[in-house]
C-alpha cells in the first residue's frame, strides 16, 4: 500500500538527518496521497538509522492509523491540520534546526534581507502567535497546526509562496509539493535564518526591497520563471 | 568483572568524541553498578582512539581503585559525589563542549527558551555557585560535586527532571539512567545552549512559558508520556 | 570544442560545493577563452552531482549560446559583463556563501582588518550600490554586472588587486586569472568575511594599516612577491 | 639528515590541516634540533596534500638554508627568533585559525575565562603590540618574532606557561616542547578563543580567578601534576 509514497517519505526523513537538521529523533517528514486522502509519516521516536520505507506509518486525514505496527510521529496532528487547510501542498516537514529555532524562540519573523531568501520565499517567514494555555492543554499538536493556519489567513499569506513558518518558542514547519521538497525547504530555511542573524550582527536591518524580492522569487517560481532547465 | 558495564561506559566515552563534544582527552563518562556499589570510568588523559572496554577503570564509591593498571579520570571524585547524592542516576558525563562552557564561563543558567529545551529538561539548566578558595585548594574535584548537589538542594531541583548542570567558570556535567543516556544528554545540552545563545543574539529573552514547558517535558518523560513507541 | 576549458570550469564548479560555498544549485563558475571570445559556464539549476565537463555551456560575449543542449546559468549576463569590463580576468564565480552574503545584506564593505585579508586583497572588499528599480526590471543580470563595474570605476579599484565584490542584498562575485582561482577566491572571501564579523563582535574596528596591508599583499602578489616557490 | 625531525615536522604540518586550522597553504609548523642548532620547517606555499617528510626544509638559526631544493616558509625568520629567545621550546606553529585571528584583529588578549583555558595556559594569552612602520618595512618576519619576545619580556611571561601569542592584526603563533605539541596548542588556542568570544556574547567578562586558574594549570602541568597516567 502506497509503496512509492512510503519510499519518498522515508527518503525525505533521511534527508533531514543528512542535512544535519535533525539530531537524534528530532524531526519528521510526511507526504500525502490526495486522491486516497492518506498521509504517510515517520514513526514516533525511531532513530533515523533504524528507519526503512516499510516502517513509515499510514494515517487518514482524521489521524486514524490505517496501516502500521508503529505509532506515528507525535506531531502528526499538526501535519494533518496543514494538509487539510493548505490543499495544494504534498509534503510537510518539522525540524528543530538551530537558527530557525532561535528565531522562533525570539518570537520573530525571519526578515527577507536578500536574494537567497527571495529565491525561496516571497516575503518574510512569519512567526505565528503563541498558543493559548487552553490550546496547549487540549489537542496541542492539532492546535499547533491551527495557529499556523490562522497566521497565514490573518496575514493573507499564500502557503505556496511562503513555504515555511515558525511556531513561537518551538521551531519551524516547512512544506512543498512533496515530502522531498518540504525537506529541501527545511534546509534552505535554516540557511536563510543563519544569514539573517549574521546580517543583524553586522548592523543590517534593511529588507531586500519589493522589486528585488519579486525579481528573484519570480525568476525561480511561477509561469515566467527562467531559472533552471525547461 | 563488570564486563557489560565496561563496554557500555567505553561506548559512552566514544560517543563523546563522535558527537564532537570532547576534543583531545577532554571529557569523561562513567557508569555505576548500584548493587555492587562500583563505578566504571574513563582512565585519565588517555586519547579516545587508544581506549578499549578493558582499559576502563573500576573504583568504589569512596574512590578506591578496585581494578585497573590505569589511573581513573582526574574528575572521578566529582562523579562519585553525584552518584552518592543522586541515588537514581546510573551514568555521569563531563565535557568541555563550547556553548555550554560559554554559559558556565558567563556564570549563567541556560534559560528554557523553547520546546527543544523542554523536551530535555523541566526548567532552566542551573549554573552552580563558584567554589570558595578553600574548596578549590582541598579536595577540589569532590567539592565540585558538592557545589552541584548544593545547587540542586537549594533550588529544590529534581536531578531526574534537570539532567545537567554548569559548574561556574568550568563546564557542564550531565547524567542519566545510564552512561549512554548521560552522553546523549551532554550532546543535547550543547545544542540547547547554542540555541539559547542565538535566541539572545536575536533579542529574545522570553522563557518558554510554564504550560508549554510542561507539555513538552511531560510529552516525552514520565508516566503519561506519549512520544515514541510503547 | 574547448575541452580543456570545459574540464577546468567543471572542476571549479565542483570546488564550490566541495568548499561548502554552494548548497543545492546556488553558485556558478565560468572561464573564458580570450582568443576565441567564448565563455564556458555552468548550466542553470543542475545539481552539482549531475554535472560533467560536457554539460558545461559555451556562450559568446554577447550571451549567444554557441554549444549546448542546456541553458546557461541565469547569472550568465553578469559574468559576461565582468569579462567585457575586466579584460585581464579569466574566471568568474558567484556564490551565496553565508558570511559574505551577510555583509552584502547589511550593505557593507568587508573591512581589511588583518593580514589574512591583505594576503587576498589589496584593500576593503567593496559592496556595490543597490540596483535601481529600473535596473532590476530590465536586464537584471547584466545590470548586476554593470553596478559592479561602476563601483570599481568610481572607487578607482583595480579588479586584479581586489578580486571580489559584494552585490547589495544579494551576495558575492569573485574572479581570478582562471576559473579555479576564482573559486579559490570565493572560498577565501568567505573566510575573511567570517573573521571580520568575529573581529567586530570582539569590539575590533581598526583596519590593518596601510603598511601591513601593503607588506602582506605584496609579499604574495606582484613582481616582488617572495611567498611560495619560484 | 634529521630524518626523524623531518617526519615529526611533516606530521605536525599535516595536523594543522587535519584540525581545520590551515586552509589552503596558510599555516606552518617547525621543529628544532637544539644540539645541531638546525630547524626543520614547511616549504613556502606548498599545498599540504603535496607535502612529504623529505620536502621539509632545513635551515640554521641564522636562516641559512642547509638542505632543500625548496624555499622555506616565508615566516621562517619569526620561528627562528622565537627559537633563539625561548631556549626551552622545541616546536613552533603559525596559523590563521579564525577565532584566534579575530582576537588578533581586535587587538585583544584572550582572557582566561575558565578551566579550559587554565588547562592550557597559566594566564591570558597576550596580544603583542603592533609593529612600527619601520619594523614592517625591514625584516618584517624577524621583527614579528621580536615584538612577540618583547611582549613576553615586558609582561614577565614564561613562554612555557603561556604557549601562545597573538600578533596584532595578524594571527596566532604557538609553541611547545616539539612540533606536535605546538600544533596541538594551536588547536586548543582556537577552541579557547571561540569559547571566550561566546562567553562575552553572553555578557560574561569575569576571569576564572587566580585559585581556579592555578588549580587547573598545575593539575595538568609541572611537578605536582596529577592529570593523566604516570
Amino acid at each position: 500500500m502506497l509503496e512509492a509514497l512510503k519510499k519518498e517519505v522515508y527518503e525525505a526523513n533521511m534527508k533531514l538527518t543528512e542535512y544535519g537538521l535533525a539530531p537524534f529523533t528530532w524531526g519528521n517528514a510526511s507526504g500525502i496521497d490526495r486522491e486516497m486522502g492518506l498521509v504517510v509519516i515517520k514513526p514516533s521516536g525511531v532513530p533515523y538509522a533504524d528507519l526503512s520505507p516499510d516502517k513509515m506509518v499510514v494515517v487518514d486525514l482524521d489521524g486514524n492509523c490505517v496501516e502500521s505496527a508503529l505509532s506515528p510521529s507525535s506531531d502528526t496532528a499538526t501535519h494533518l491540520a496543514l494538509y487539510r487547510a493548505f490543499s495544494e501542498i504534498g509534503g510537510v516537514v518539522h525540524t528543530h534546526s538551530p537558527h530557525a529555532v532561535a528565531f522562533a524562540q525570539a518570537g520573530r519573523d525571519i526578515p527577507a534581507y536578500g536574494t537567497t531568501h527571495a529565491d525561496f520565499a516571497y516575503g518574510d517567514v512569519p512567526c505565528a502567535e503563541a498558543l493559548t494555555d487552553e490550546e496547549i492543554e487540549s489537542e496541542y499538536e492539532k492546535n499547533t497546526g491551527l495557529v499556523i493556519i490562522r497566521c497565514f489567513h490573518k496575514r493573507k499569506l499564500d502557503p505556496l509562496a511562503i513555504p515555511a513558518v515558525l511556531v513561537k518558542n518551538h521551531g519551524p514547519f516547512t512544506w512543498g509539493k512533496n515530502a522531498q521538497k518540504a525537506a529541501e525547504n527545511a534546509a534552505v530555511l535554516e540557511i536563510i535564518a543563519g544569514m539573517a542573524m549574521e546580517t543583524e550582527m553586522l548592523g543590517g536591518r534593511t529588507p531586500v526591497g519589493d522589486k528585488l524580492l519579486a525579481k528573484h522569487y519570480l525568476r525561480k517560481h511561477g509561469k515566467n520563471a527562467y531559472y533552471g532547465q525547461k
